[in-house]
Parts: C-alpha cells; structure tokens; sequence
C-alpha cells in the first residue's frame, strides 16, 4: 500500500511536469483498479448454513476475486477481468450459473447473462441459451463481434458457435442437488425465485442465485457483467433482469458500473442498475448514496427483493442488499473481503 | 370541445364544493385525456413517397388514433387505449409490426412487443414469437395473467395460448413486399434495421419501423406499448429495444410513457425510454426538454438514429426524432394531428 502510494506520487510528479493540470488526481485514479464480486442474494442465513458449505462458497469468491484481480494486476481491461471472475464463478457448481444452473420445467437449464463497457457503452447479453460452457463469453462476443446487443435462444448458440465459445452437453450441466430442487417444486406449478424466499419450507436446500462481477482497470475504464440460471421449474421462456442492459447490468465511466441480484421481474420494472447511474448523473449522488436510495427505498415500497454490486470509477465500491444476505466481496489495493450476511 | 370545456367547469365547481382545495387542477388533470403513436422513424421522404402510399399511412395512423381515443373517451383505462391502437397498426400491412411484420433470416417473422403501466409499474413484454397474430396482446397478458416481465420464443407463444390470445399462420403474416425486401438483401450477410438509412439504395422500398403509443385516461393514468417485426434478415435471434421495459418501452404516473422507435441496439445501451422519465424525476425537465435532450443529444452522439413519443400526466405531448421522418400523430381534447416528415 505504502509502495502504491509512493508510486504515485512518483507517477503525479513526473505527469505534472508534463501536462501542468490536475495530474494528481487523474494518476491516482489511473493507478486505482479494483473488482467486486457477487454470487446471489437471498435467504442466505448462518443458522442454515454448514461449514463446509461456507468453505466452500466462501472458496468460490476467492478464485473468482483472484481471477479478476489478476487480469487487472497485469494492465488488462476491466471487460477482460469481468469475464475472468465470473468464469470461475459459472465454473462453479454451488453457485446458479453456467455449472449449477437450475432447471427449468422441462429438466433443462437456461441461463442468461449480459456484459458492458463503460468506455464506450458497448453491450452484449444472451438468454436461454443451453448448451455454452460459459455464457458469459458468449454475451461478451455479442459484443465484441456483431452489431447486436441481445440474442435469444438458439439463435444465441449459432452465433456464439462463430465466435468460438466453447460448448457443453447435458451431462455436463447436470447437478444432482439441482435436480432435487426441480423435483421438489415441479407438481407446485411454482416457479422459484433465485432469491428462496418466496416458497421456505426448506431453507437449507435453496442455494439459488445469480453471479455478477464490476470491475476497474489501471486505464480508469470499468465494466460490469451478470450471469444467471434462473429460477428453478420456470416455464414460458421467462426471462429475468440478468441479460436486460439497464436493470440486471450497466456500466459508464461517467458515473459507475453495476451489476444486480434478486427477483428479476422487479428488478427490470424499476430499471434497477442503470437507476444507480442515474442518480450519480442528474442528481450528483455518490455511489454509495444512489445504491442505497435504490435497493433500500424505492425496490423496497415496490417490495422487489434482491441487492446489487456498484463501483464508481475512483474505486468506490458498495454492495447493498434487502435480504438477509448476499455472497459478495472485493479486491482493491491488495486487500480482499468476503461476505455472505448481513 | 365547448362542450367538454363546460363539462371541467361544472365537475370544478361541484368538486370545490366537497373537497375545498385544488380541485380545478385535479379535475381539469382528471379530464384530460390524450393519445399520441408512432408508426416507426427513419429515412421517410416526401419525394420516395406516393400520394397513395401516403395516404395509405395516414389512414392507419389514423385509425389508430381513433381506437385508442375511443377507449379513452368512454373512461376506459391507458392500457387497455394503447392496445387497442397498436392492434390497428399490427393489423395494417404498411406498419413493420404484427400481419406486415418483415422476414428474418430464415424467412420467418419473429416479433417482440412490450407494455408498461404508469400506475403500478407492472410490465408485460414478448420476444421472438411467431405466430401471435397481436403480440402486444401476448405482452398485456404476460403483464396482467403472469408473475412474469418478460417472456421468449416458444414459450412465450405456450404462454399466450392459456390466455387466449388469437394466434396465425404463416400464410396470415406473409406479404409479398416483405418478402421481397429480404431476397434482396438475402445474400449480403447484411440484417436491414428498421429505420432503413444504412444501405440505401433503393429507399423507396424501405418501409421498415416499429410501432408504439402512449395513453393517458381520464383516472390520470399513463400506460406506454411498442410493438415490432425487427429487422429483415436478422439472424441468431437478436432482440431489439422494443421489448426491453427502460429502452423501448416505459411508463409512470410520476413522469411520463415512452414508446422509442429506431436502431434497437443504440436504444438499448442508452437505456432510452428510462432516460427520459429520469431527467424528469431527477433534474426536474420538462417532458419536451427531456425527450430532446435523450433524442437529439446523447443518442446523436452516439450515432444512434431514431426518434420515440413520449407524454407526461399533464398530456403534454412530444414526439422528437434525428432521422428524415417518423410516422406520428396525436389525438388530445377532440383534436387530431397526423404527421411523417419533419
């Protein structure tokens, strides 16, 4: 920290013999890079919790915080360091994304997930998609390589096919626990939220979620991604907030990047992550501040569940949430924190 | 409108009486009612334009008007005024949504429709349905029979047949002029957006578009619809802002509906219709400065071509767009207004 510190001063010095102006502070903010993470919010409680269970969330984070902050370390972009965390978060069969996804009525998983850079507000987003490995490279390759923003179905696949995502069967996909939630609730002819709340009898089974990462590279460029499997039983072709560019995911390095967790259907009605922008911009709040103003008051009187990770491009970073808990954390001046309550 | 003049008056005077303050204000708000559409925007010109043609468009807008204002008038709610005249339009060959819609890729029509209600923020949206013969009445239904926002392809279609919904055939949705826009941009691996200015060579057969309407009843009540074909020869199931609540489509009784119009991908990523009613909530605009500032500001500088309508709880009415022209009209206290060109 002290030998960051020293570096820019060093960095501010040299810059200010150059340019003149307020060197300091773009330097500091060049220097500043930072990832924070989530794995869902919901009905996550310590009593139904069993150690090795929280070893093993709590495991997940990590890699998925090193993954990313790696990339960031080297000089990579956040867009790059985004994709890298969730990656391993997708990989990862405890949380509901890529492995693990939950399943849908018909005994297959559909995930959804989205990605934006702050540079230039470019996006990418795909949803129900069934059979790619990692459908985060595939809304990143949206992105990078058409002039779309979204893409459904197997539409979705045949693109991401041209883009060289790698592919996964079934087997792949299937999780046992997973597949015991869908039994659990498949005559109920309800849908179960990835939050777990809606339908408690069994608390210690519902380890639904999302996965979401924002990140901010040395270039003071950030980018915010989102990656979910849904709800467990869903029907209709449903599709949540996660692949929706202004509610489960934004990003601008004008005011902040964002990605969301929760009852999707509330989350898109309030167009949740680009109202945190929104509140920076037209009313000058602080991230901390239009975060809290959106997930604590106005999801709240709406009563939409769920949280949200959001950073501004000094690093600022803040991860609030209604429920009794989230899986996040963050990395940024080589300190790392990991959380799950409140 | 003498009539309707004296009707405030009389509804003033007897209200003041019962409840003492305001009440002009509040009856005069309760009594107005409005109806604003738009048949798509892009590269319309008079001189590509047959007096036939014309008049064949301004029929539709015209009957449009007149279903939606219909609705209003005997107190029917803005939900029920806006799908009643997208219906119209959908129904209309000469408008890209619903019978008329153009072919994708695979010579198919794939339609997305979204609608929102002011009052409570509730909002129904469909993606990639085919054979919905209104898809906006799939969206309503998705809004008012679901615990859903949005729903996809196959599903959504499952989805609309438990509510009813009148469904078609392909042979219902085919048209001939559609069908030969897309032989001839088949072969170039180009998808042609709707507003039809990126490859121009024969304009005079580009009459691509979306459709959209905002309403407000005599209860004070917003509610905003937008309905659409997409583009000719889209592939990989891409998704376009028309059915994305806080791009395409928006609306609350705090600020104001929306119905955008234009190149999806741009609409998306600035989050379009949201901007709108977030200048209004948060730097107090008006309905007019805040429309212009999202149309002729930020989405011109990012080259994003389009235009959208857009009313507040007052019936203030704006309709901007950046392209050539934009198929609109209005219908407020008994006065219509039809309009294409700049």
């Amino acid at each position: 920290m002290k030998k960051l510190f020293f570096l820019v001063i060093l960095f501010a010095a040299c810059s200010q013999d150059k340019k003149g102006t307020e060197p300091e502070k773009a330097n500091s903010m060049k220097e500043q890079f930072a990832i924070v993470i989530h794995g869902g919010a919901g009905t996550i409680l310590k009593e139904n919790m069993t150690p090795e269970l929280e070893k093993a969330y709590q495991g997940g984070l990590d890699r998925a915080l090193e993954a990313g902050y790696a990339v960031l370390e080297k000089g990579g972009s956040s867009v790059e360091a985004v994709v890298e965390a969730i990656k391993v978060l997708e990989d990862d069969p405890h949380f509901n994304a890529g492995k693990g996804s939950v399943f849908s009525a018909d005994g297959k998983n559909e995930m959804d997930a989205s990605i934006m850079d702050g540079k230039n507000l470019m996006a990418g987003a795909v949803a129900g998609v069934r059979t790619i490995k990692n459908p985060i490279t595939a809304a990143r390759c949206v992105m990078e390589k058409s002039q779309h923003v979204m893409m459904v179905g197997k539409g979705a696949e045949e693109f991401a096919r041209t883009c060289g995502c790698e592919f996964a069967d079934t087997a792949y996909f299937f999780d046992q626990k997973r597949w015991d939630q869908l039994q659990k609730v498949k005559d109920t002819e309800q849908s179960v939220l990835d939050h777990g709340s809606t339908s408690a009898n069994d608390l210690k089974d519902k380890k639904f979620g999302t996965v979401g990462a924002v990140a901010l590279d040395k270039n003071g460029n950030l980018a915010a991604a989102t990656s979910t499997g849904g709800m467990t039983n869903k029907k209709y072709g449903r599709v949540g907030d996660s692949p929706i560019i202004g509610a489960g995911t934004y990003a601008n390095n004008k005011t902040c990047g964002v990605s969301c967790t929760g009852h999707g259907e509330f989350f898109i009605r309030s167009v949740v992550a680009y109202d945190v922008s929104s509140l920076m911009e037209y009313k000058g709040l602080s991230v901390e501040k239009a975060a809290e103003e959106v997930v604590m008051k106005k999801l709240v009187e709406l009563k939409g569940e769920g949280g949200l990770i959001a950073m501004d491009v000094k690093g600022n970073i803040t991860m609030p949430f209604n429920t009794p808990g989230m899986y996040r954390g963050y990395m940024k001046n080589g300190k790392k924190e990991i959380l799950i309550y409140k």
